[in-house]
């Protein structure tokens, strides 16, 4: 099969996939998993290469089989792994296993933290197994620190966000919706090669990058864990930019997720057109100085939760501690999480998180204020590394009054 | 708590969110199941009016009882029902039914074909219940037939569907990108309210709206049960418009669906910039004609496989058999989807679909051609009604040579 050089460019090298699965493996044979069957398309093509539709059979001994429903020639192109073979029929997946020389177990490792009762019942059914076994830990545990490869992709995501965040500047002007901002973004960074599918694994967690707020209206609380979500479109999708126009001198807050090659980066900044309140200037500059705290102490080997006290400590120290993380009664309780190939993910800058940071992390700091008259807001992605921490967003730090 | 006009309006009357849930409550009585937990945001939005976070308890017999983990106010305000309640936290999920008056029954109706199997488990410990019986036939049986108001709201969808696809002919030209193009439809559809993620209920199944593919790269077959996928940004989404430059002479097929409060439509046509070879608007021809033998035998009764003989036999009489649906072994085998909230949802216009249609359904008309030389396409959105066959989208069925 025969594909243009920008999309064989992107191939996940050979020795990153076997990096991947050799640490899988590792994981599997520690919490005495024999195998496991990885089937959602996220943890498919990080431990493939590919997302064509299939399944991806990883023992915790031997040569890991990836059989491929829809479509086989493709997957085969994409995946560097030796063994891809065809799965002509779902019904005939348990036969197929055998066929291909797969041993399973009583116990199968499965993601049973996104896979569906349904199809949970189907597999028991056709593969058969006895006893199904979350997996998602041990993957997890895997995703959560990114290699040198996965970080250069998170920096083209970045550098794209840079660009798109630069030019939505000579775009916005009053009595534009914050949904024609946000949709203009959105062309920006598309035609940059962003994809506009953002992944979450959660259920029900819908990740979108159309977040857009102004004024007071942006300062509505809604269905997500967050200080504030907007009035969003709809009741339908009552979250990030609705058809309000922005007006002259409120603050405008942007947090626009962008994607590259399937991982994604969060970075939020903040505009106005005429000049704001100094209220929101002088909240922007704590945010910052809160950032500032948090890269001081984020490195490896320190607990994540441990980073949430020096923020309040620091939002205290500037006066902002009421309005820091939210309104009195409506604050969230996380500083910063992580982001890759979804959102969000570990480390959770966050209380009752404590396990240790580790090099390759890569965290959104979700830094933000709600006044009466509007959001603040202050993010950015960083990766933790042995040499220090890295940014991964670069627009202008500026609060853009235009 | 207040909100802008534009999505108080947007609000689901009270009539509707009554007749929905007398319905699926005739349905839980006919399966013999004494209450169900909906969870899932769109049939909550469905049920209930809002999507905020929380459970729906709906006994077959009695009123239905909401309760709301994030955000309270706002759920009050989105629903018409008379029972929302707060809900502290998961974990209290059980206690808080029964504070709230909710019997739960042994046998629990769940959304199982999407429920993931953690949060199953989670459930079942915490309500608690001893078996889970899947609602989601029942569901989707209520789902699949639109009242007069969902009606609306497609049309409303198909309305700026027709404006995008008008306003992008000033836009396309030889070297833009496929995503370059898509974005920008993105953003004309944006500014006019369209819902930029378009929910989809199967695992694994990511609905995406830039499927902007050209010239024989376009051909490319992918993860998708569809004649062809293009090639897309990456393997992370192998899928839609790429990076690859329209070409002058080369068709261009864009299958854009456009979301407006929810409700998806979708619609494909054909573009080039400098007139194309013959056989592709002699392909176009013939799928018009395909369409109008479908809508011929579109009617409330009929079963929805038997829809689909008589394509296959137009396609056969306009000599476009041997490339209808796809190139020979690759060919898909249905001629139109259900399409409402989510998309695929049934009916199915393909063998195995033995129900019969009904008034209110409506239907993706999704035909296509592959021919070596790029991909051809014609789609409208539809609903069947007892006067006919209405289409949705609207939008200029010529194949516009730019």
């Amino acid at each position: 099969m025969d594909f243009p050089a920008y999309y064989r460019d992107a191939f996940t090298p050979a020795a990153e996939i076997k990096n991947r699965l050799v640490a899988f493996q590792e994981r599997l044979t520690e919490e005495q998993i024999d195998a496991a069957l990885i089937h959602q398309l996220t943890d498919l093509y990080y431990l493939s290469g590919t997302a064509q539709q299939g399944f991806l059979f990883v023992p915790a001994r031997g040569e890991a089989v990836l059989l491929i429903k829809k479509e086989f020639e493709r997957a085969r192109e994409e995946s560097p792994l030796n063994r891809v073979e065809p799965l002509p029929s779902l019904a005939g997946l348990g036969d197929r296993l055998r066929e291909c020389g797969c041993r399973i177990p009583a116990r199968l490792g499965l993601e049973l933290d996104v896979l569906p009762v349904g199809t949970f019942r189907f597999l028991q059914k056709v593969v058969p197994f006895e006893e199904g076994v979350d997996i998602w830990p041990a993957l997890r545990s895997l995703r959560e620190a990114k290699s040198e490869y996965e970080l250069e992709l998170l920096k083209k995501a970045g550098a794209i966000a840079a660009d798109v965040y630069r030019e939505v500047t000579a775009f916005i002007r009053p009595g534009l919706t914050e949904i024609e901002v946000a949709g203009w973004m959105n062309y920006l960074a598309m035609r940059r090669g962003h994809q506009n599918i953002l992944r979450s694994r959660g259920f029900n967690s819908e990740i979108y990058n159309w977040h857009v707020v102004s004024g007071p209206w942006g300062t509505l609380p809604s269905s997500i864990d967050a200080p504030f979500n907007g009035v969003g479109l709809s009741p339908a999708f009552p979250l990030g930019a609705g058809l309000n126009p922005v007006q002259a001198g409120e603050p405008i807050l942007i947090d626009f997720g962008t994607c590259f090659t399937g991982y994604q980066v969060d970075q939020t900044r903040m505009y106005s057109v005429g000049k704001p309140g100094a209220e929101f200037l002088e909240a922007y500059e704590a945010l910052k100085e809160i950032e500032a705290e948090i890269i001081r102490h984020l490195r490896p080997g320190v607990p994540a939760e441990s980073l949430y006290a020096p923020s309040l400590e620091k939002a205290r120290e500037l006066g902002v501690a009421e309005v820091f993380l939210g309104q009195p009664g409506r604050k969230i309780r996380y500083v910063g999480h992580g982001v890759g190939l979804e959102s969000p993910e570990r480390p959770f800058l966050a209380p009752g998180h404590d396990y240790p940071l580790r090099a390759g992390m890569t965290l959104a700091l979700e830094l933000k204020i709600v006044l009466p008259g509007g959001a603040v807001g202050f993010e950015n992605t960083v990766a933790i590394t042995e040499e220090g921490v890295v940014k991964l967003t670069t627009a202008d730090e500026t609060f853009l009054v235009l």
